[in-house]
């Protein structure tokens, strides 16, 4: 069984997962070199439509013809959530927190869940539009829903690896959702920073910092009514960029309906702009929400990370030296060709 | 001038250098591809003996026949130390701490030094030994303790990239000095660990683990009487390593000049086992000390982090998934042969 231990130096929670196969990314060519990537359909993956017998049962899925010929666990569906097949933590199990010595652990209870986002297998013909990140949106909603019910889990984080060698095992574009029964030290940061500025100025810190990036537009990459698109001002990475949304919030699934749309066109505009200025480079994506139970709490406002993968950034632990501003990364980005933006 | 910006959300801050070729580690082979990997001596590396004019004037330079032919800024030294040619920080100019509407920013002030670890060219024709690590501490030590003197510093960040594609820019032996006006955040959340530790139990953190991996042996794979190299508990990858002085103390440049060959054998086997293990991985290394003032503090303890690149590891910003535990790497490591170790 799966263990999470505690780094008493940072605070942060591992996961010690060895019943994972060790090297299976390595077992796979690495992204440039996909063989498949021009592919509709691959009989070999086990996310493609038809293939759904390869993966345990599904949790959700969008099935637009449902009652129509699309049943559970068959063809049909435009987006699919099931447990992952090696999690990383399990569902079953004792939390079983204890001491061992100094330390600290516990069972590595959780779930580990994959979303599948298209139908579609390879990586060149899929070319996602504002509608299809809305769905992906919805998804992360209902699982984050769903999960939030079982009193062991203190947070769902819900991360995208795209295109990274290792980062993203399967050729077919999915992300994935872990629930937790502890909160990541990197959301306790910033919710401890968030709550400092509120107590000090009694206003929301993402409020001021899109408020500032609204009027400013140095930084600002595109807007629509439901959120902003922004390079950030201490960008770790060139083109790192921030889904914001405009309402304020802590918790994604309490966000209101009628904006998920809105949402789903500024994280396509985002992911759009980024693989064309880069040529669709290897990058991750973090969605940081509140923990469970703190959703209404004046200073969260839940957003997205799009962190591109570019070596040579991090100089040892937690020291980023960036060769380009968020200014210039903003402005190439507002440049681009806007067509196929609209159209999408 | 380069410019440190405040991430309001995590309280880290960020480098923002542009002047800093953008992506000169492109434009060279791949580690693995190192055409001048078995060379002894490059005449186009800035880093070999013979090629000081190439680089800005030493700091610091390991010379055994000083004032017998080995002059400053020539050949005949061990280890040499120099500013960087292309800083990510500046020596000179204005700290200018200033507001940017909600955001924090301050002039890049700082200096950025490349310690160059041997005279020998090639990573496959350098095997250092002890006493080569021996000097390279020695190099920290003394850069540190002259950087420590400008009233503008607060930190020194000493770090090595080894072996990656971007992350060492040559292919030469080198780690690097940054002097930073501010306090990177991973240290400073150490500190507060380590200082709740102390302050409920009147003990040291470092020295608490220190005892207990002593005494288990489980995740302990070397140790003198200077110093012990354990697998830590919580691993956030495969093979992560410490290097933890016995002797308890803040400050890495106050540490006792007798126990330097100890801490430099430790460092070396540590290193070398990790070779040997997974045939000459990509790896970082940090040492984390104390911040300029506080090496007297007692909860403070000087570490060095290694912790090999392995794809697929970290999950999202912080959530590190590890399938192999410290207790399986710290045997396999043990088990390795000890012969060479002894005879270097």
């Amino acid at each position: 069984m799966p263990e999470l231990r505690k780094d008493l130096l940072s605070g942060n929670w591992v996961i010690l997962s060895p019943e994972r196969p060790l090297n299976r990314a390595d077992l796979l060519p690495a992204w440039s070199d996909c063989p498949d990537a021009d592919q509709r359909y691959s009989e070999t993956c086990p996310l493609c439509p038809g293939n759904e017998g390869f993966t345990p049962h599904e949790v959700h899925a969008h099935r637009p013809s449902e009652g129509a010929g699309s049943a559970r666990n068959g063809p049909g569906w435009l987006v699919r959530v099931m447990p992952h097949k090696f999690p990383a933590l399990v569902i079953e199990g004792d939390q079983d927190r204890r001491a061992s010595g100094v330390y600290d652990r516990m069972g590595g209870v959780g779930a580990h869940e994959v979303v599948v986002e298209t139908p579609e297998h390879g990586h060149r013909v899929f070319s996602p539009g504002a509608g299809d990140y809305e769905r992906v949106l919805w998804a992360y909603r209902q699982r984050i829903s769903d999960l939030k019910r079982d009193q062991r889990f203190r947070y769902v984080h819900v991360f995208k690896n795209h295109g990274e060698r290792a980062g993203a095992g399967l050729y077919h574009a999915h992300s994935q959702l872990l629930a937790l029964p502890v909160i990541p030290q990197a959301v306790q940061t910033e919710a401890a920073c968030a709550e400092a500025h509120y107590r000090l100025r009694e206003r929301c810190l993402l409020c001021d910092i899109l408020h500032q990036e609204l009027a400013e537009r140095q930084r600002l990459v595109f807007h629509n009514r439901a959120a902003a698109v922004i390079a950030p001002y201490a960008s770790r990475t060139p083109f790192e960029l921030w889904v914001v949304p405009q309402r304020h919030g802590g918790a994604f699934e309490d966000h209101p309906a009628g904006e998920m749309f809105g949402l789903g066109e500024a994280l396509h505009v985002a992911l759009r702009l980024l693989k064309q200025a880069l040529d669709d480079p290897p990058y991750r994506y973090t969605l940081v929400t509140a923990p469970f139970g703190e959703g209404t709490r004046p200073h969260l406002h839940w957003h997205m990370k799009i962190v591109p993968v570019v070596a040579g950034c991090e100089w040892g632990s937690g020291c980023h030296v960036n060769p380009t501003s968020p200014e210039e990364a903003a402005h190439y980005l507002r440049g681009l060709d806007a067509g196929p933006l609209k159209a999408s």
